[in-house]
């Protein structure tokens, strides 16, 4: 799984029947600096995820192992919504603390 | 999933019996600022998609799982047509408005 | 999909069962300018596909919805020979004319 | 499968429910000089992993066949402990005795 | 499917019951020249390749179409031992012959 930032969202109304429904969210993959990594790409949202939030990234066909996206033309879905980050003992994210966050 | 322009077509006669039937667009990745990102590929259209149209790419195993790809030797379909891309509270992509997209 | 050249052939006495009578082709793959872009691969060949031909590739799992390549160990097909390929309203390769193609 | 060296966690409570129970370490790819290549990722542990540890990743759909990460949304998973890496003859990794790794 | 040659070999008693039994080398990728590409990375052994071979590496879910593999948490499987590449007509790789590998 990555690490990636909500960022807005897309708005289809002529898509795959298999499609219909999700939620489509602009999401841009972070380093664990939480610096923007590659270009943003489109997830599907199965967590209730709102822009500027941290969450966690599945993608390929994990990507389908979600209720919402079960057996659907999905390739990247939020899994998670990240509360804490720790690494090497130091607590480096916190929700609603960490600046640049909502 | 990814941005990607339409930006021509592919035909070809001699292909797999699973293939047959396939309508080709090549499809050129695009970035949030909407240029060109890595090479062109190849992808199957599952939404009746046109030359010069903003669409979103499903790769993978993912990508079979339209009535179109189902089975078949198809790694990259073209899911959805894309009517309004928001970032951060600002439409940044408008279907017939936007300058560059059909 | 992605566009390549066939260039090469791989052979192997001592293989997996699984991968047994493989037409085993190195393939080089190209940008929509039919230039090199990356590393050569190894492609089963699903469809008589000769040396100096443009071909499409498929990888992942979906490399294996060919009749040739269903439940074998095999990442990467040729699904389809190239006869025509337009960009922008413009014929940019034909079968038999384009210099460098056979 | 791919090196790496576990340097953190991750916390979330606002998860898919199909990711419940999940340990989520952050992991660091390495080369074979044992030093940092890409960005970090998050991986579910199936072996009982520590920070600081050597271990190897299993990424896509086969980072679901362990009893931890079956029918679950995750494409990276921990499915072994280092122990001992030989390379043309040489041992150049051995747990509890290599410098930087516990 | 990449070309690849073995050079080491891991151990590891701490691991997912799914990956028991394994043999795993360290492969490293090489280009059509035979050269190192990318990093080094672990494979499952199904044809019983021994170091200084090159070898064809098959990669994610069709990695696991080997009887070594079937159902197992590997993503990356050694499918065939090469004996001769030939590109463009001329024979580039022989084994025994070509100085380099074993």
């Amino acid at each position: 799984m990555k690490f990636a930032k909500v960022v807005g969202t897309v708005v289809s109304t002529q898509k795959d029947e298999n499609a219909e429904g999700w939620k489509m969210m602009i999401v841009q993959p972070l380093g664990l600096d939480f610096k923007p990594r590659g270009d943003s790409m489109v997830a599907t949202d199965a967590v209730g995820a709102g822009e500027g939030e941290l969450v966690l990234l599945t993608s390929g066909s994990s990507a389908r192992q979600t209720k919402v996206t079960k057996n659907r033309p999905c390739d990247l879905v939020i899994v998670a919504i990240v509360d804490i980050v720790e690494k090497e003992g130091e607590v480096i994210f916190k929700k609603f603390e960490t600046k640049g966050f909502d």
